[in-house]
Formats: C-alpha cells, structure tokens, sequence
C-alpha cells in the first residue's frame, strides 16, 4: 500500500547517462527513465508499442529513445515519431509520468500528472550550498518501505543492530518524544554529556574534536509523505547548545532517506549523509559513505527477514510503543492520503514541504 | 499454445549416448530418450510405474532402460519386462512417443501416436550432401516459442540487436514481401549491391571472396508448422544472380532453427546453420558456430525480457505492422491447426514438407 | 502430512551455542532455539512480540533471549521479561514448545504440549556407551520425509543408487521379510557368505578383518513413528553367527536416521552411525562420516528428482511391492495416528519406545 500522488526518487542522476536509458520500477510500474536533447529526463512506460520489448533496453539518438529490438523511436511525449519504413501515427502511445530532478536525484510523480507540482518536492537545505557535503547510496530490499519507516522513525534498533557504530546504550535509556507537524511526523530524542559511539567519535576526529570528550548527541527523525525519512544527527561537544553549538563545536549533519516501494515486499533504498563539517573532504565523504552503507546493509538483514516473518504470520498484531509512535504515525499519514487518493484521484491533499533545520 | 500432432526436435542425437538417457520436457510433458539394442531412440514418459523416479536418472543395459532407483527394467514398448524379485506383467505402462531420428537430430510427436508419419519431417536438404556442412547448438530460452518465430521472421531487429555482426540499415531500408504456401510463411528481401555487414565479410574471406565488394544480399525466412524456421541467407558479388549466382561467387546457406516447447512460457532453441561454401573446413565450421552463439544469445536477452514485459501487461495488444506479417501469418496457422486438433485430435491436418532452395 | 504429537529431532545439541540461538523450522513452524541460564534449550516461536522480528537474530544474554532488533528480553516461558524503557507485564506471549536433550540431539514437540513425555524418546543404546562411537551430519532435502522413510525401508535402491559403496546384487537377490510390530514397522534382509562390497570390506580392513572374507551381511531397518529409522548393519565372518557373531569377528552398527518435516515437500534429514568397532579410533568415525555424507548426497539427488516427478504427475498411483512393505506400513501407522489427532488432539496413541538389538 502506498501513496501515487506523490514524488518518489526513481534514480541518482547519474544513473541516467546522455545515451543509456535505465529501466526501473517504482510503484509496481515498470518505468524507462531517459535524458532527451536538452538533457531534461522523460519517464514512460517501459513498453515498446510495436511488440512490448522494454524500451530500456534501446538508446538515445538525437533526444528521442530507439527501441533495441526493431528501431521504433519513442519521443519525450510517449508517442512514436518515426520507425523505418512505418507511418507511426497511429501507433498507440505509452504513458508518460511527470519527472523532476533536483537534488542529485530523479523524481517521478506515480499518479495524476494534473496533480504534480515541483513546488510539492522536499526541500534539501544542502543542495547547491558549500557548506554542506552530500554521499551516499542505494539498495535494493526485499520488504514493504513501511518497515523502513519504522526502521527509521525508531532509533532504538541502533543499540542493537548496529551495536559496533552508531549504537550506544543510552539511546535505549533516553525517551524521545514525538509529535506531529501537519502530515510529518518528528521524533526528536537528545542525550546530554555521553560519550560518542565509534562513528561519531571518527567524525569528532575529521572535525578536530577531541574523540574522547563528553557530548551532547541528537536524533531528530522526520518523516514526511509518501515515504521520505530526514534525520538530523549530530554530537557537539557537552554544554555547548548542542545541535544549536557553533560548527566549530559540533559534528552534525542530515541522513537522508529517500525510500522508493517498488511491489507491495520490495523497495529501492536511497540513502546518504549530508553533513556539515569539512565539507570540501572528499575522502572523507567517501569513508563515511563507505560506513553508512556497512551500517544499512546491517538493516537489511533485519528487515528482509522481519518481512518473511510477516508474510509467514499475516494475522499477527504488531505492538505500538512509544517508541514506535512515530512510524504509527507515519502509516496513519499514508493510510488517510490513500484513502483521499481513492476518493478523488485527480486531487491529492497538499503535501507540505519538508524542511530540516539549516545552520 | 502449441500444436501436439507435429515433429519437433527433442535433442541434437549426440545427446543421447548407447548408456546415457536423457530427460527433456517437450510440450509440457516430461520424456526420457534412450537408444534400444539396435541404436534406435525410444521416448516413453519420464516415470517410472513403481515410485515415480524419473527413468532418465537411470542407465541403458543391453537395450533396455534401467530405473537408478531399484531397477526395474523398462522396455522400448513403455512396458516394464523385468525387476530383481518381481513379477512385472501387472505393472502399468508409461506412454511411449513416436520418435525418429533424421538430419543430426532426435524428433518427437507429442500428440496422436497414430497421425506420426515420418513423411511429414521436414526435408533438410544438407543431409547427407557433402556439398554443405552444418554446425549448431541449443539453448534453454525463457519465453514463448511464439516470441521467437515473431523474431526470425522479421530479420529488422538485427539492425538493433545484432548491430555488430549480421545488422545493416539497409536491412531498414528495403522492404521485405510475405507470402503464404499453403501452411508456410515465407518473408523474403533482397538487397542490391550492399556492403556486407562483418559476418559475412568474414564469411567472404573464407570463401576466397573479396570481403570489400559490393553484394547482393538476401533473406528468405521461411515458416512450417508446428514451429520451424528456415532462412535461407547469403551474399553473392553484386549483380552475379544473387541467390542464384555461382557458387563460386557467393557465400551462401540456411539459418536452421527450430524451436521446441517447453512450457508456456520456456523453449529449447535447436540454432544452426548449413552452408554451402567450404564445407569440409572444419575450423570455419567452429567459427561460426561460436559466432552464432553469441549472436544468438543476443536475441535471447532481449525476448526473455519481452516475455517478462508481456507477463506483466497481459492485456496490451501488439502491433502488426508489415514487417509482423510472417510471424502474425505463422500464428494464425498454428491457431487454426489448433483448432482442428481440439476438433478431432486423431486427424491432424496435412504437414507440407519444409524445402529450401537447394544448390 | 505429518504428526504433531510427537518428538522430532530439531538440531545436533552443539548447533544450539551457549550464547548463539538457532532458528529452524520444523512441521512448519518457525522455532528459536536457546540455552537458558541453566543450560538448558528452550523452544519458542521465532517471532518478537515487538515487531515480528526473528528473534533467532538476536543472542542469549544471562539465559534470556535478547531480540536483535529493540532489545525485548524473552524469557524461557515464551514471555517478554524486560525491555529498556517499556512495561513489558501486558506483553503477548509466544508459544513455547516442549524440548528435550538426548543423545547428542535437541528435541521438539510440535503438538499438544500436555501430552509431551520424554519416556517415548527413542531409546538410542550407544549413548553414554563407550563400546560404540557415533558420527553423523545433516542435510536440507527437498522432498516430502515420508520419500525418504520410504527410501530407508526398501535398501534394495543401494545397488542401484550406492553401487560403489554398500550396493551388491545380492541385495536385490535376497527376499526380506516385513513385520509389524505394535507401531513399529521392521524390514530385514540376511545375506550369507557373500563379498563385502566396499564400504564394508574398509570396514573390516580398520577392524582387523580379512577384507576379502567371505561374510554374513544383515540390513534390519525399523521405522518408529513420527519418523525415525534405525538400520541395524553389519557383516560377519561368514558362519560365526552373524549379527549375533562376536564382535571381534563381526564390523556393525545402527545407521541412524532421524527426519524432519519442515514444510510439505521439503525436511532436515539428521543422519549417522553409530557402530560396534574401534569406537575409540576417532579418524575412523570422520572417514565413515565423511563416506556415510556422499552416500546420503547421491539418495538426495534421486528423491529430490522423484519429489519433482510426483508433483508433475500428482494423480498417479505408486506400486506396493513386497520391498515396499516397510514403508507402506509405515505410512499407515502414520496415517492412523494422524487421523487419531485430528479426534482428540490432546491425547496422542501411546508411542513405543525404539530399541535396537544391543551388543
């Protein structure tokens, strides 16, 4: 179950090359996703008119994508321009959905295009600003998004699953507190005076912080609709305002979760860190990036086999505890919006824009 | 959709050795061949009346299939004739196919024993002849043999898909004439003082041509029931007589193949080809088998994800244009002998021979 | 179709570490498997209240289950003990099945916890016996366990199947006899004055035999339900007695196999010897093991091959021949103890305890 009235990233830009189409599937609909003359990305459907091979599968020549296996060239609209030896006219077209791309990301719009509207896409504080470095990744995972939300709106599993990183007993004795902004859904939990777990403290040493000495650390999770989930993460040195300390005093950034449902049991994972201290490190992005991947490859683990036992189970309840209340939010933010897509597809409830906290 | 009163290919006959059984799935139905005391192949069912082991795990003692479970001795006749401390009179029979043995291959009418004539093979005019040499193989292919007839009889796509090998855009450019024989489809083109593409450039070469010269090139595609498919293909020195030019002026044979049911939506690919020039070149023989191969194997990437395509938009209609006429013809003939199977499946109708154009 | 009132093999008792819980599935239910503080294994549902997460991913912290996701503690009864930040009081429980310990093997009921009893535990007479040595392994087949009670029950496939290890024609050439006795099914076969074939002429060679001796062989195969069958084995000096020949001219042993339901068609197959001779030569009991594992490798071949046939031909009937005895028996005593279930699922039929014939 998820939201159609809504912006999904399909693809890293790079993904998509001047000639190379990339097939992909976003929302159980198989997709090609190409860069026509002005370099701008089309989305289709990804199906050849003439003999429903994957379009795909072909190249870009001149702005307009030729079908690999008989040569029919498919135009930005979804509609054949030409085919040799063919009058194409009458061919049927293909869908064609709407697509952006901001972010070092591509965005397609699932559902009603009259519906789709940039200004609905998030806002990313660190795009295109110097002081902020992005890296990050993408993973294919066998499991409904939702458990990803919830993944990620309970921080707790970190103690746990990734007990040599980012996990340290004090998230477990530390309360968060969730609330709801609008349709987003926040849970912010903060630790004064602790000591950094391993992650933090190799952060702590690329910023010239002292490793070792006691910090303030945060966790602040948002999630907004259909499925994007924003953490500002973060130590500063203790006492000094925390996420609000100087940037001299604090190593802090964003994990970016952009969670794309591909069939009701799978899904494409983008995720990244946007930080914002050395900034122009880019062996350090690098590293980090290295490490972020190590840590959600350690999730996946979990939420593939959480998924299996779900399918196996499927009358079971799962609990709602505090510490799940943000991603029990987040389903009831999904469930209401499906319901208003069911009942007047053409108009889907404003989606606020997302916004994290800039420096 | 397949026809169940036709020959097909089972197996290249090297397959099965004098002690080796082999299992294959033809039509849905699961067969063991084997040769009996005189070097003639059986094929009975794949099951063994005592546990259902599959004979084609067993071995072939004088004549007689072995079951590799507890031994029960299988006859020719589909009848167990023995078992270490059994009485086998009473044990039920599997069904044996009407099997022959012609051209290199092992062929098997799955339908109504008694409409098998070996009258209606398919006369392969290299047989025998040491003015032509043949190589092939085979490969499993997962999709609808449909899918593949639709791709031989439209030879456009390797413009596309076999761009460095076979295609040319004058492929594109002349337009190609379908006719009907009776139950045979044939889709014919003719191009005029060409360039040869790389394939035949080499094949030129080996012949004693000059691979640079302007030739005439064709391709005469040529459909029987249930599912073969001869192309009769070759260049020769422009203006010579095309494909009635000297053999000494052209390079020149038959795409064989022919393409076996598995299931709905998996075939056994039998490929090769007969060629007319240098045929006791062994060497060259092997050449161009490996390059077939690999040529082939283009084709099987791309209608593979066709097939998966077509799965998953079970609805969408496919165009037919006039390059589709042969496969849309070849369909209709199989649709219609269908029809009259399920009408009287003891009288199949009549199977015109398949000829090629001889030398 | 299996029993559920009834000890099951579940794992090799070192499968289950001390801090290392095990998930397996057996008549399909998902089970965690742990030592408690004591020692001792405990059998629950393999799913966290929480969440559903496994909770075999976690690990044993002071003899309570720690859920690798949030932490839940899961105590030995199936109930959540603690949690950090939570009050766990209201907490659903999990299942927790009866588990017993013996013989090197954890055991489980699936059934009617009420009517667990370790008194209908197989008797196994070299545990704790320092005249016997016992090796053995474990194996993941897909095929329903009831193929291979069948298997076990008629040894006539070792000529077949085994050739060159414990096969010989005079398997299939000497008659066995079949008997009921209670719920125990025994099929036995006496050779005299044959060959050893290979397997137990290397036997004999560690032993201190003449390998080429002529020998008395026996096979006496005794299934138990659920699904246990225990094969007396052995060869004599021929004329000393045979299985009753002193053991210093006589190499035996019990082939021990114990069989898993995990799904329909698909079982863990815990297998092994436990023999008479050198029971102190431990390079001997890894030799046997590792000879015992590719014998067990070539019968899973063929039932994995016979399970595919008997669901491509679900409606065929399979002979019952005098071999077959065995487990034709054997699947009626199962067949009425099921049937008994389905009446009165607390009170299973008195299971008799196995015994085979001690030195």
């Amino acid at each position: 179950m998820f939201l159609r009235n809504a912006w999904y990233v399909a693809a890293a830009a790079d993904e998509i090359g001047p000639a190379t189409p990339l097939g992909r599937t976003v929302c159980e609909q198989r997709l090609v996703f190409f860069r026509g003359a002005d370099g701008r990305v089309t989305a289709l459907e990804d199906w050849c008119p003439h003999r429903g091979a994957p379009l795909s599968l072909g190249r870009v020549v001149d702005g307009e994508l030729v079908c690999g296996y008989h040569g029919l060239h498919m135009g930005c609209e979804g509609r054949a321009t030409a085919m040799p030896g063919q009058r194409v006219r009458g061919f049927p077209p293909v869908r064609r959905l709407p697509v952006a791309e901001r972010g070092g990301f591509v965005w397609v719009w699932p559902g009603d295009a009259a519906a789709a509207d940039e200004a609905l896409l998030p806002v990313l504080p660190w795009d295109g600003d110097a002081g902020w470095a992005y890296g990050g990744g993408r993973m294919h995972v066998a499991c409904d998004y939702r458990l990803m939300i919830d993944n990620l709106m309970d921080l707790t599993h970190e103690t746990y699953v990734h007990a040599g990183s980012i996990g340290q007993a004090e998230i477990d004795e530390t309360p968060c507190r969730t609330r709801l902004e609008g349709d987003e859904a926040v849970t912010e939990r903060l630790m004064h005076g602790v000591q950094a777990p391993p992650f933090w403290q190799a952060a702590m040493r690329a910023h010239g912080l002292p490793p070792d000495a006691p910090v303030d650390r945060w966790q602040v999770c948002r999630f907004a609709p259909p499925s994007h989930v924003m953490i500002e993460v973060g130590v500063a040195l203790a006492g000094q305002g925390g996420r609000d300390a100087p940037l001299a005093q604090r190593a802090s950034g964003v994990v970016v979760d952009f969670l794309t449902p591909e069939t009701a049991t799978t899904m494409w994972y983008f995720w990244g860190l946007a930080r914002q201290f050395r900034p122009d490190d880019d062996a350090l992005t690098a590293q980090i990036r290295q490490d972020q991947q190590r840590i959600f490859q350690e999730d996946v683990a979990m939420l593939e086999r959480q998924q299996a036992n779900l399918l196996h189970w499927p009358q079971r309840e799962l609990l709602r505890l505090n510490i799940d209340a943000g991603g029990v939010h987040a389903r009831r933010v999904i469930e209401r919006r499906a319901e208003a897509e069911r009942g007047s597809p053409g108009a889907p409830a404003t989606i606020p824009v997302m916004a994290v906290q800039a420096a």
